[in-house]
């Protein structure tokens, strides 16, 4: 029987890809990455965390905007090496930028155009 | 002004991570990647190219099982290093153990529990 220890982290030097879902409208709002540190405090605590690539530490998702996310739902794939979370995004918005999804360019043609829903201001929330 | 040219594959050393989701349910199928070379494929087709990182070739989804992933819309993340793709799953299920998303464990307290639907025998598709 599979367990929760039973992540593949070795895969991608110790970080795996975990795609947050709107648990209502299963919008896919944005694309990090865990450690297993990350993992463990999101299962812990039921608030989403990520393993920061640039910063290059553990991130409770909101800490900064308050836009938490609370995890409803963890899923695994069949290799072990991916994570579907489904969440209540907080504040109605995952990207930095202010929109809703992180996925706001659509691509048409050869573009790549803007076609989301912009919640915030970054400016106000960041002061940037 | 963005274009298909202008996706990050510098960062993931040339792969980009895609998620696929069914275009009509929104069903998060399957996450793998794609290089350069897949995008063009991807999008001169109209069907899904990722890069496959076990068999380190171009990989035309459902080339053995004929379960072909059609694109019907393509979005790119905030920071241009993510893709989400909108598809029509052809055969009903798009992970190779014959279920109809690749994320059928659901995380359920320690344990991770097969929660999915199984739509085709593998060994029929695969021989194996």
């Amino acid at each position: 029987m599979l367990t929760v220890k039973d992540l593949d982290f070795k895969k991608g030097n110790g970080l795996l890809p975990a795609i947050a879902q709107d648990y209502k409208t299963g919008e896919v709002l944005m694309l990090a990455y865990m450690n297993e540190e990350a993992w463990e405090a999101t299962l812990k605590t039921g608030k989403v965390h990520y393993w920061s690539r640039s910063r290059n530490k553990l991130w409770l998702k909101g800490e900064t905007s308050g836009h938490v996310q609370i995890l409803k739902e963890a899923r695994v794939d069949c290799d072990q090496d991916t994570l579907l979370l489904k969440v209540e995004q907080l504040g109605g918005a995952a990207c930095h930028k202010g929109y809703r999804s992180c996925f706001h360019y659509k691509v048409e043609g050869e573009e790549l155009k803007i076609d989301g829903e912009l919640v915030f201001d970054p400016k106000e929330i960041y002061g940037k």
